[in-house]
């Protein structure tokens, strides 16, 4: 069984519509990549109660849990204040967390203000997660790894993280693209799925230039028995 | 108060990454612009006891929940088993569903097979939702409103169904753009929320050609008073 994860994107501006998400996109790829199966993505808003509840489920029900969003210098940054409050610890500023900030902004010759010190506040007990970009540290508080919601930041912080991760059996995937409405494909699919018991079997449908067609895709951890479906299946609608 | 909304995403395709999620983004929009509070999102995989569970959960806890994806014809398009369930209702092929269907594949000149009709299943007691697209319908069952997951079908249903809801008033917002690190504005933008505690403000930071800078999202109900903080922005930080 491989490890699995769940992710909690935190901001209002994703629920307004106003910012379009890609961290959970992104990070889908990343864990099939290293064979960590992400079971369940969640967007909640910049609420502490929300974020305490949903951080809690979700570290209870998954071995890992990754956070995007909130952990800024602003008022409305406070995933670092939930996610303490969810695992039980305090919460605050940390030496090595300090340095490291205090190192950017010496550089950048700007001084480091009680706003910018918040960002140097970590749950007690955590490891920090190193950030390239603009230096303030994401952590890992046991099984929940809080990154920031900036894109680029957040791709930059997964990228130090995942390889310090225990992951499973990456799962193989092939897709097949049959011409024909998913209505045609639906009842040998069923039949083909029902003795591939260890495999995943998807139908995705798309329509184009007026025509229906659905790409299948089979997935599962052993290269042989895919290969087996994929060949029943080409088998049942040649091309 | 404004009506609230959750939205279930369903498909292994978008955990595993292969497919990105659009319809959440779009939903949040459209629900922002009919004065819906979209208040959580959530993607599961298809599974039958998850989909079931996650169902319970939101529609409880929120005014209105809308689901996309597994309305297809296929063995692993199971949402409208797991709807009816969670909703403690028979699920069964219901004439008016089936007639849609059958003028629909009758038109293309094609057979309704056994896979086409599971398309007509319907939880007892469900409204249907058109389908303008591919014909076969989604539907609202009490506070769940079950729509299909690929993104052009799943836009036509909300564009049918958002007019029947009743909306409460939409939140007016606007944005300043400032060429200070978050940590500059932080302050100063603390004390203004402080002042106008029926806004929500938020920071959104970018960095651009090697500049910091962060876009502050001011949000409410009334017009005059957003204009009053946008003002007093505006003075704090000029261009």
């Amino acid at each position: 069984m491989n490890p699995t994860a769940a992710i909690l994107v935190i901001g209002d501006e994703i629920l307004s519509g106003r910012t379009r998400d890609s961290n959970m996109h992104f990070l889908a790829q990343e864990l099939a990549r290293v064979g960590i199966d992400l079971q369940e993505a969640r967007v909640v808003p910049d609420r502490h109660p929300i974020i305490v509840a949903a951080v809690r489920a979700l570290s209870e029900a998954h071995d890992h849990v990754f956070t995007s969003g909130g952990i800024g210098p602003t008022h409305d940054d406070i995933t670092a204040d939930a996610v303490a409050e969810a695992m039980g610890v305090p919460l605050g500023v940390r030496e090595d967390a300090r340095s490291i900030l205090q190192a950017h902004y010496d550089r950048m010759g700007v001084e480091i203000n009680e706003a910018r010190l918040r960002m140097a506040r970590v749950p007690e007990g955590a490891t920090l997660i190193d950030n390239p970009v603009s230096a303030a540290p994401g952590f890992s508080i046991r099984n929940v790894h809080v990154m920031a919601g900036v894109p680029r930041i957040f791709e930059a912080m997964a990228a130090g993280l995942l390889p310090r991760l225990t992951g499973g059996t990456p799962l193989l995937s092939q897709s097949y693209r049959i011409l024909k409405g998913e209505g045609e494909i639906a009842g040998p699919l069923a039949i083909l799925q029902a003795d591939f018991p260890d495999l995943l079997m998807g139908s995705y449908p798309f329509q184009q230039n007026g025509a229906f067609g659905a790409n299948i895709v089979i997935r599962g951890p052993d290269g042989g028995r895919l290969h087996e479906a994929m060949t029943r299946l080409a088998a049942l609608f040649p091309e």
